[in-house]
């Protein structure tokens, strides 16, 4: 029995250009993007024919035998075909099996090739680990310039520079010899009116230097490195080529400009950014192991478990992050690949904590400590956090898409480094006088989910200490004169950040929305748990207090609700649950808080979906026209194949090629005369009985490399698909055989297929694109950007803001 | 556009048959199989059709517009077809949206609807949490009953009975007045060989008795609630039919028997059949609602969440659940039901912590308490361990398969009762003189997993008092005589164990194989743990214990060794990978140990995969011969659609209709001379293009209904498949429509689709058969039946194995 045609020798001496190829420089989330009209592919790129050259042009090659170079790649923005990369890794894997049996070094080969995909997951995880400490380090130290610097050594941060001092009471920690603020240094002024504002002025000139160089290391070198990246790291881990994108220009880039970005103060996050950084890292890696170079399909699997190891850095999670990678990013994820992820995300986290960046040997971000237990009646706040949470997300995403929309479609975005350093200026003009808007998000969310010890001399703790008999309860106080500034200024921070995050997300600089919803969140939670705490120590006599919430009692933990507001609101914006709860389930290590947790996402995500079904990243890769068909969206409306495909009913026929009857230039003038990606092969114009289908590239290829190394193919030269060489004139030009680069196995639905079976089918395979057929005869065909176009149309959108195949 | 036939209108009005209908008493994991030849469908039961006559004989009906009863459900034993379900419930859902915004009824009709499958998961963690904790009680209760009796009250067991004794001396707890050993009651003898006997005697007596009643009810009432229950449970998820296996009386009948196999002391645990207990649960309150009752995939779903909930509540580990049901039960598992599972889960855990069984407000069944760090080193034993585990796993199934095979196929199989009370019997007798079999394999592990305090009595904690100069040292003692008893009989216990599990699981009686597979490997571990630790006391100026094993530390755990051990062994058996890391690091509460867990879980899961690919639970469906297309196995044979499909090139051709032409008599016969499921529709006989596919069971209804109510319709009248009826002469007998149940939107590929694919095809989109087409001619079918024919065919197995369709 033959082997179908595309799958013969599909693995092996392909040239595959190289993935980090940053040349082409697209780009893509700005508005110079100048490839909306792309229904057509662009045309064969030369070094692609030269490297056909490259191979020796005398040698005669049948294409049945030998694949020609090129034929069986992708475009730059387009869509893989998932069965085929599949079949092709199959193949692979089935000739290695069969020839290990034969030698010992193909044996050893065989185990290699096994192991390789655990030693690629041991890479990522360490070189993800590591980058990821790398990154905490810079960015504190970077952080801490902004308000001196440390006279033992400029490298120092501020903790690092007083671990040496000699004053060691706990509140003097902060305030050692050797660290200097700006004023000090300066002009030798320590406090005052006159450093404070020394102070305030270089906190400003520093913020702008890091934003300026990020925005300019962005523009120059690696324009693909700006955003968090998980919109495009869905579309590529959904089937689509963006070359570059995952390179290694990016990663160096996207790394130094994250520290930079984070440490100037902008309200923007790591922890996304680090899923970009983890996928980089990963794509890097797959260039060793051929396994996963030449194989689009496989690659993903990879990508799919850097982007756990990416959360699992960003928060010390690995199951968390696994989850995430399951529920929010990937797309094909089969169980070998999430025992894997695991594995990568555990390696990940473990060197991240032996790197040791926040100095406690803790593996996650915000370590939570209080154990006190909650009560059943305070599940009406946690819900009312949920709703709040819900509705900032909502709220957040309509107004960050509709700020990118206006500066994708306004003068706004041809001054990307100018925006850059107004919102950078501003934040830093308003975030100073702030305690709580100064600290960098992670700070301030560890300390709002912080609980009041006795010693916390911190504004939050600032309760009134009341001798009662109970002796130095720390529970059930009033709140004193420094509690009530904090809540002041906490709600200055509030509007403050809220605003803020909708205009910094998007901007051209790495930017994540972790952080900053989750300190939205935790703002927000602080101020209704100590609203709470007060008024139960108000009104210990109202009914629903009594029995839980006794004078002197610990009933209620600030803490807490600022841990469930930080929950709902970053549920209410990328719409995460299970994940989200098991993030958190990680910070916390106990099942204590799983409830209140759950109900506050649940929550959330049900307020948010009433006002839009779209988390942030999905808005976002709609916003870029990106072709994505959302795996957890059911198709609700009820029409059939025949709506759907091309060509529609006013349309001209279907341009088909016949399996033998056409010539080279027919074939050729056909091709060029439409942009389709591919064409059916049909027995005959008559009988539209299909055959096959093939491509337009690897036609194209085909040709061109026929042309150049087979004698005798001219343009009067039959094209011939099937199996045998027809009979022909003995004087006609020898014919050329396209057989091999045939799919013999083209997917078909028929015209009364509904287009929710049809659209699982594309989902659930991958399918690039479906062939529709009528009673056994061939009708059109139907490409996943058609459905995403009818999807568009039936929601009212516009069907073309869908941009690529 | 009309609607495609099997579409329209399928949800409402369909006469479903009962679930839990237990009157087919099938054994279906015994001898007695009576229905090995299913290439066939069994004929139409009669009241089906006394259904359809009950509906009034006189109305008539156009099948185009009104469903006829029965048409679109299922046979006993069959596959369902997943495409189909998923598209009924999407109508369904359709309906219901379109309707909501008509009226306020609707509108709330639509509300509850969503919610729906909220409600049901709350209902299903509460009943299974419930159910869970009465039969913890239970067991514990009976278990204890084997030893004594409380003269307090009979329904006390020990510990409740010496709750309320004045004795509290944590040594003398055990040792109460009011509970009475049988020897003390029966002859007033407390100690000595004569009491000794009668206890022993009246634990056989116990043993027989509460075997014997279990093995009893089951036959008797409920052949189905014997074993784990996982296979099967694999096997309907993955979309197969088997009544009843889900039901009332399964549920109780397993409740009762499960409690009474524990007690009955033989080798087998709770864990696997509460997995068993949840789904019945679940399936028997999918009955309350619509949305799930009269949908299999809907209905799937719950299913799945009911198997997270029976991990959840037996091990007190609700994301480990989760995780299980994912990788190890589950076929189709969307996002939207990994979120619901999680929730029931957590129901569940909550659930069983209020009922509290085991006393301690704790929600994992075995809670361990050190913190002790490992070292790198210590990698070796544990890899160790898992090397074990991995040899003991593939040794278990080969050798349990072995027996299983021997009973299905001897006459042991006819003797289940005797079976039963010889090995309870032997079990009773071996297990009573060694302490560590004696005690349950719960309470077993648990021993093994705890660290030895200073205030320990336990004999696993017998070791020398060294007065070093450290103080109250615990670690570093050296073993005293105590220990070196506890070793030996750990030691018999290990073997024992090893040799009656392999006899144990797969009687005629609920046993779970967690627990026996946990004790092994705990006993193992602890065994390796304590040699450990001596060889380093004994060597502490070894090389490989510089460093960190000095003497006086507390370098090596013991408890850690039987945790990482009894994680290798259940990964040996039943090949979980990262959902049995997580339910351990659920025990645990920390990431310390996760990294010897996984190493050894890796190592065990690679090992035991060497010497054959299928875990326990696939090796029980292929023993039964279920039609389960195992998800995560990659098809790697390159054979082609056109070598699996029938009819083969000797057989006679496919047995087709077409879409006009034949009469009522025609169709009839050629239903009658075959026997397949299912019949393609035609263009005509000579073009061989393919219009749709329909089912016999619905054909045959559908004529038997219109024979009935539609006037005129006689055996020479024309059978109609096209949308508009074709003129015929005026005196011919009206035509039969049947456009109605045809399905238009059948599946193909073509001939030369390679198998990989295909079978790709059928696990992702869940499909039951699939036509085969050669250049746009119907060419033959292949059914799910066929290719695990065919896989069997190519592991040399033999493929008449493979009993359903």
């Amino acid at each position: 029995m033959d082997n179908p045609g595309y799958r013969t020798g599909s693995f092996d001496g392909l040239h595959h250009p190289s993935d980090d190829d940053d040349d082409e420089m697209v780009d893509i989330a700005g508005a110079t993007l100048d490839f909306s009209t792309t229904d057509d592919v662009p045309p064969l790129t030369t070094p692609m024919a030269a490297g056909v050259n490259g191979n020796g042009p005398t040698k005669l090659v049948d294409p049945l035998e030998d694949p020609v170079p090129g034929v069986g790649t992708y475009e730059d923005f387009n869509t893989i075909d998932w069965v085929r990369e599949k079949s092709k890794d199959r193949d692979r894997h089935r000739e290695i099996t069969s020839k290990s049996r034969q030698s010992t070094v193909a044996l050893l080969h065989s185990v290699s090739d096994a192991f390789s995909g655990w030693l690629l997951m041991l890479l990522v995880g360490l070189m993800s680990g590591a980058l990821a400490g790398g990154i905490d380090i810079s960015a504190h130290w970077l952080t801490d310039m902004k308000e001196g610097v440390c006279l033992n050594g400029f490298w120092f941060n501020h903790e690092h520079c007083c671990w040496t001092s000699n004053e060691t009471t706990f509140q003097e920690r902060d305030r050692c010899p050797q660290w200097k603020s700006w004023a000090e240094l300066i002009t030798g002024a320590t406090e005052g009116p006159f450093a404070y504002i020394v102070n305030y002025l270089m906190y400003i000139v520093w913020a702008l230097l890091f934003s300026f160089l990020a925005v300019t290391l962005v523009r120059a070198f690696a324009p693909y490195a700006c955003g968090s990246g998980i919109p495009e790291i869905k579309t590529i881990l959904s089937g689509f080529i963006i070359r570059g994108y995952l390179g290694k220009w990016t990663l160096i880039i996207k790394t130094i400009t994250l520290v930079l970005a984070v440490s100037s103060g902008l309200s923007l996050g790591k922890e996304g950014p680090l899923v970009h950084v983890a996928c980089c890292c990963a794509n890097i890696l797959c260039h060793l192991f051929t396994k996963y170079r030449k194989n689009e399909a496989k690659r993903r699997e990879v990508l799919s478990a850097a982007a756990a190891v990416g959360v699992s850095v960003a928060f010390g999670a690995p199951i968390g992050g696994v989850l995430f990678s399951l529920e929010e990013v990937s797309y094909y994820f089969p169980l070998k690949t999430l025992w894997r992820s695991f594995f990568a995300a555990l390696v990940a986290a473990f060197t991240l904590r032996s790197i040791n960046p926040f100095g406690n040997s803790r593996l996650v971000l915000f370590y939570v400590e209080f154990h006190a237990p909650w009560h059943l009646l305070e599940l009406a706040p946690f819900i009312l956090l949920g709703i709040f949470g819900g509705l900032w997300g909502a709220l957040f995403i309509r107004a960050n898409i509709a700020w990118c929309r206006r500066r994708k479609s306004t003068r706004l975005g041809h001054y990307p480094i100018i925006e850059v350093l107004v919102v950078a200026g501003f934040t830093a003009l308003l975030s100073y006088p702030n305690s709580y808007t100064r600290m960098s998000g992670a700070e301030l969310i560890s300390e709002l989910f912080n609980d009041c010890s006795l010693l916390d001399s911190s504004q939050l703790c600032g309760y009134q200490q009341v001798k009662t008999g109970v002796g130095n309860t720390l529970a059930d106080r009033p709140a004193g004169p420094g509690l009530y500034t904090a809540l002041w200024q906490l709600a200055l921070a509030l509007v403050f950040k809220m605003m803020i995050t909708v205009v910094t997300f998007g901007m051209k600089v790495p930017s994540g929305l972790f952080i900053p919803s989750m300190a939205v969140g935790a703002i927000a939670g602080r101020l209704l748990g100590v609203g709470m705490e007060q008024l139960a120590y108000y009104n210990h006599d109202w009914i629903i207090f009594k029995g839980w919430c006794s004078p002197g009692a610990d009933c209620i933990t600030p803490g807490l609700y600022a841990m469930v507001g930080a929950a709902a609101c970053l549920g209410g914006v990328t719409r995460m649950t299970v994940s989200l709860v098991v993030i958190m389930f990680e910070l916390t290590g106990g099942l204590e808080y799983i409830v209140p947790l759950m109900a506050a996402t649940m929550t959330s995500k049900w307020v948010a979906d009433a006002f839009g079904r779209e988390g942030i990243y999905e808005a976002h890769i709609r916003l870029n026209g990106y072709p994505f068909l959302e795996p957890k969206e059911e198709f609700e409306h009820n029409s059939l194949a025949v709506d759907v495909m091309r060509p529609r009913r006013a349309d001209p026929a279907l341009a088909v090629l016949t399996q033998e009857g056409m010539t080279v230039g027919e074939v050729e003038s056909l091709v060029e005369s439409t942009h389709y990606s591919g064409f059916p092969v049909v027995v005959s114009q008559e009988s539209q009985r299909l055959v096959g289908f093939v491509l337009r590239r690897d036609l194209l290829i085909s040709i061109d490399n026929a042309r150049q190394r087979q004698e005798g193919v001219v343009s009067a030269s039959q094209v011939v698909f099937t199996e045998h060489a027809p009979s022909q004139a003995p004087d006609a030009p020898p014919p050329l055989r396209l057989r091999g680069i045939l799919d013999l196995s083209p997917f078909t639905v028929t015209d009364h297929t509904p287009m929710d079976i049809t659209v699982d089918i594309f989902r659930k395979l991958g399918l690039r694109q479906c062939l529709v057929t009528h009673n056994g005869r061939l009708l059109g065909i139907i490409t996943k950007k058609d459905i995403l176009k009818h999807m568009a149309q039936i929601a009212n959108r516009d069907p073309d803001s869908i941009l690529f195949n």
